[in-house]
């Protein structure tokens, strides 16, 4: 059967005003452009009003500052925070979570010395090696293998293929998806006197505190003596490169292939931008912001922008954007002062 | 035994007509470069002839514009696509194809509720979930996780070790290479008035059309809600990121290691080059070119073609390439004035 | 126990000599900065030698022309070569590696047809296909998928979830990180005149000789025919991208997240670094280097030093960096000889 709501029964929910249609009906939940006419959308920012009027939506969570159209056959819930009141109605609307009950799969191959904490869900040919321990709660999905002497935390949410190795640590609550690789050795070398090039042992691991989420298909590598460190909160996205010995402070995102150079000390709250990368042996100080594809090569001091490659201030940026008209004016100027000249010569 | 082929045998399968030695004998291919004298080759584009003329081959594929040297000793078959011809040769000199016969391998944990279509391979220590559904003749090999609902089509092939979240539906006739994972969650987070960060639900999926190709280790993320959209005929090279609720266009190409941001709206027959990428919610037409490692931070029109970062059109790009060589060349100018001006203030 | 060493010992152990406190006592090792006293560390730099000053490490590991201040209470070992010193401290330090002995897991699904070396550990839920060989002493650790007639050499180390598709080649003493892909289809499609994208088969190998290091998550793409080649002794980071038909000289090293495309040549000792794009069918020279994040759009000579977007030798690079400054310059300069002008023409 379909879940309908009217517009005045999720003011009642959001506890938000209503003006327009209080009898607004909805269905579903989907973006200001998708929207068909059974669906309810939302406004995250006034600079998109506009949206808000060629939307077929029923019904809209606009922000308090919202100064459109207001149409009688619609509704428009005026909302302190759009888009967390547009989450509840989509959680609203969503089919139910998959459940993974506690239990141990039958095929899940699980080293006798392995401590297994209660209520933890192990799926299809998971491999724990010796002496891992598993926290309570927590949900180990298909086909991930967990290294000997493994720490993982409690309410945790590991994904299908996942793979961590040998003695890395990882806190509470944290969630990793498929396809990620944690602890593999970091990247050193040394030229071999005999030829070829030696590996410098990588004896190190990598220590995850609490409530850090890892996307897809990420690579996290140990150290090569002590900790690489991924701190509370840090959040990273699919594809990203965290070198050994890194260290990410609390807070932290890094977005979709961003890469960080071995050594590097990432503070708390930085923001480190999509295909970004990180020069190695660095220090980027609480709260800096690197833009999407930037090269930082050198260090940066807490709240700095870095833009480009290799990154800059915004303000030395953008007037190197700017360099091609200002070498066409310089032109101009140029050509008229050869013409006066000759004018004056004359 | 060693497959052999006369010159005037392969000019009557291809069907093309034949310059030089009828009688020229190949046992294998190669590139023009690493040919041996038993070797078949092909050349694609006339620019190249020269190649032919310093390559070992025994027989050539060409143009029809070919008028290159033609020696009596070698011959020379002039095709209209010297590029699928020579791959018919290929074929008739490659190793037979490893076979996946229909069955299901006695290792597999496949949920009772799934529905498993005729004919369909399922390879040593794949995991299916409950309710997934898997068209006839799809071949699914080792370590893949297929969540539950998931919905894949008929005549697909899916490689070792990939990750297929849940709920979300793959078409028909896909090939899905190794370590990729479809239906991650997108990355989405605000912050928490307690401190730290709120994960925003990620309840929609990954809808995959036709015929579509993905290479290995990507990374597709499920939509924020609603649907992250493959079209027909998208094929995708190794290590590319598509990011929650993006929309590729049937025939769009994305190449090795480019990401595509949040919500951005890809057109048909779009070409995103190795490495680039393209910043979230914006839209690009159909028939744009974005060339490898460019960044693209505003929507493109139909047809567009965007180098740089930030990207700009072809004419910009080459302008702002030349700077330098324009900037001394007034520093030159000015020289001169200043010379000519002390002249003539004497 | 505590492990714990003397100075003098360790001075021994290196067949270093000694500067300062014979009794200095350590229990382990750490980076200048994290060193607490009752560590030891080194310096690899003399350009660093502040850092032993404010370091708090009882015990320095220094390079022979250190000559920073030498305290009573610490001890400083002369080095040849501090960094592998150090790493033999480390070594002592660091915890027994993880064992795999030889041994095939009873999860495992090994082919009858398949040929398994003396000494081999074959990992829980491993996955071998027909007619594979794998050399003696090598370890294959869990959910790694081995396709058919694939043949790995002796002594080599492969981590969790690793996939490897049939008939590619591997030399011995390799190291293949986690989630890594071998031997995925290149990328090759051509128009179909029917509509659509047609594939272009991909019926060649990966070929990895001997002695060669892949990091976590990487693809290395099967030629279209023929091989793509790594050669002895390449070590390759992570999440690194290598197309069909590359070829890669002995001893070169490919950082973190660069990617090389499809039928080009790399050198011997060549470095491409971290997030580097190298264009198709172009050459890099023996003993090139590719600065990070740059794109080599042309073949480079022997020793070549590439720098930028699209690359150039570092002289221009530095130049172009520069253009901000001149132009300023240049606009001084034009006012200046605009106010000479209008003085003159008075």
């Amino acid at each position: 059967m379909t879940k309908m709501l009217r517009a005045q029964d999720i003011a009642a929910m959001l506890g938000t005003e209503l003006k327009g249609n209080p009898e607004a009906l909805i269905s579903g939940i989907a973006s200001l452009k998708n929207a068909k006419d059974t669906d309810a959308s939302f406004l995250g920012n006034r600079k998109y009003q506009d949206q808000v009027e060629s939307s077929k939506a029923a019904i809209f969570i606009v922000p308090e500052d919202f100064d459109g159209m207001v149409l009688d056959s619609k509704a428009y819930l005026i909302s302190k925070c759009p888009d967390m009141d547009f989450t509840k109605l989509v959680m609203y609307f969503a089919p139910e979570p998959i459940k993974y009950a506690p239990g141990i799969h039958s095929s899940a191959v699980i080293a006798e010395s392995a401590k297994i904490g209660e209520n933890v869900h192990i799926g299809a040919n998971v491999v724990i090696d010796d002496h891992a321990e598993i926290g309570a709660n927590t949900v180990i999905l298909p086909g991930c293998w967990i290294g000997a002497e493994v720490k993982i935390g409690a309410f945790g949410l590991i994904y299908g293929n996942v793979s961590i190795r040998e003695r890395c640590t990882i806190g509470d609550r944290i969630i990793i998806h498929s396809g990620t690789t944690i602890g593999s050795d970091g990247f050193g070398f040394v030229p071999d006197p005999r030829g070829g090039l030696l590996k410098v042992p990588q004896v190190g691991i990598v220590e995850i505190h609490n409530d850090v989420e890892i996307g897809a298909n990420c690579t996290i590598d140990r150290a090569r003596f002590g900790k690489t460190i991924i701190g509370n909160f840090v959040k990273i996205d699919n594809l990203v490169h965290v070198a050994h010995n890194v260290c990410i402070g609390d807070c932290s995102l890094l977005i979709g292939q961003c890469g960080i150079a071995g050594s590097t000390e990432i503070g708390r709250g930085v923001i480190i931008a999509a295909q970004a990368g990180i020069n190695g042996h660095i220090t980027i100080g609480d709260g800096a912001k690197v833009a999407g594809t930037s090269a930082v090569v050198k260090s940066l001091p807490p709240g700095a922008v870095a833009v480009g490659t290799p990154a800059e201030n915004q303000r030395d940026f953008i007037a190197r954007l700017s360099l091609p008209k200002k070498v066409k004016k310089l032109e101009e100027q140029i050509k008229e002062l050869k013409n006066q000249l000759k004018e004056l010569s004359k």
